[in-house]
């Protein structure tokens, strides 16, 4: 039996880097470890997967749409008072770096905030980031947070979210944003789906798989810090969130009516 | 603690009846005990997610174009000689009694093949199919088995199914489908991504939930079993493979272009 364990290469995290699906088993891999450190609760496998699938279908790619988005997002978090990075169990096991990145790029806290309460869990969250080099990470203090009302979730325990004006979630639940929305908070969520609850209530949707939405944040931050607030004002004031989603099931029929022909050209290999 | 654990409805199994995702988190919470049983692997997980985002994009219902493909499926398994229904964790997990059901009406063996080899593994899926009244289960003596070329995982492991002319592969992998096919044998897929290589490369591919497909195909095997071979062959000879998956992805661009529209209804209620 040995022999076919360590034959199966399917199961083995070392993907070479010229594997076609290289980045996508990658993180697939990232995934899997987060739920057996803690990180990731059960439900979140399941979640990355239809992440996955949503991500086929724009193309795996920054399309020009999530682009806008991600500029006016920028634009908001450098105008807020009090902004806030919201950070659960997958985003942590996925880009804990990038995120630390950009919470001292715009001097931003992260608040660890997560759907599934388990003993442990915001422990190894707190970790994952603090390994990463985060030093200001609110949500930690059971003591110290206030519930919203409404929900059911352990999403509702919020900490410095419930004073924030401006409340970026990457991979949150739809009945959080509503939540959120209700408070008069300006969301801006990162979300495959494009017209999931949480992409429909956010100010700003970023259709966009979170590997590549926060590297291309922290690009964009770089730039428009450079930019007063009255030219800032001016991007936020030019992005209509409706039309973008719109324009961003738009791109994904064009790649469905691509398939038609695309696809099949494999089987004549 | 412990009351934020009680309170924490989400994580709870027991999701009432009546909640609008009642059927999807019930088929959710499935695949996540069979994860702890043994009978799905963690890779599973992710896959059962995409599946969920495919099952979105198709309406959640057996479409018309699925009930063509099921219907060409049932027919190919009747006339079929040596016909085997191969069966992985995630079926297992989902519809074993429905997998038992037809496998008794048609007199079609099972035959377990996963693709990730753990210790144990294939016990547990034989325990859970015999649990569902399954007397024929093939693929669980190792000793009896024999290697497809070319497939590095533990797919590659085949017992009636090398002899089979038919196979049926719910929730197959593209390189397994491939392998098959060189063998020349007949591949009916269920498959929920309607450009997954096994979609592509299978003769028959139904786009469509398990969890749906499978009772379908019991209530289409009950019907054409009184058709004479005659009959059979002409069902088949009128399916058209491509041009069926073609027509899917019409569905799809259609449902998308919809939500145009109508996802947006639940900004204004």
């Amino acid at each position: 039996m040995k022999k076919i364990m360590t034959r199966n290469k399917n199961q083995n995290h070392g993907v070479p880097k010229t594997h076609p699906r290289y980045l996508s088993l990658k993180f697939r891999h990232k995934i899997i470890d987060g739920m057996k450190n803690l990180v990731v609760a059960e439900a979140g496998l399941i979640a990355h997967g239809r992440g996955e699938c949503f991500d086929y279908i724009i193309g795996e790619k920054t399309t020009k749409t999530a682009r806008k988005a991600i500029k006016a997002a920028v634009a908001a978090l450098l105008i807020a008072k009090k902004p806030v990075i919201s950070v659960n169990g997958n985003a942590a096991a996925l880009v804990p770096e990038d995120l630390v990145k950009l919470s001292k790029l715009l001097k931003i806290p992260l608040e660890i905030n997560i759907f599934y309460f388990k003993e442990g869990r915001i422990k190894a969250i707190k970790n994952i980031l603090e390994k990463a080099g985060a030093t200001d990470i609110k949500g930690t203090n059971e003591n110290k947070m206030i519930e919203l009302e409404g929900l059911e979730s352990n999403r509702r325990k919020v900490d410095y979210i419930a004073k924030a004006d401006v409340v970026m979630v990457p991979l949150e639940d739809g009945d959080r944003t509503e939540a959120l929305k209700k408070l008069n908070k300006k969301v801006i969520a990162i979300d495959l789906n494009p017209v999931s609850r949480t992409a429909l209530w956010a100010d700003i949707t970023i259709v966009d798989n979170i590997t590549r939405a926060i590297p291309e944040m922290i690009e964009c931050a770089m730039e428009l810090q450079r930019l007063d607030k009255g030219e800032l004002v001016e991007i936020l004031n030019k992005f209509d969130n409706i039309s973008n989603i719109k324009a961003t099931l738009d791109l994904i029929i064009n790649y469905i009516e691509n398939q038609k022909e695309e696809a099949f050209k494999i089987l004549k290999k």
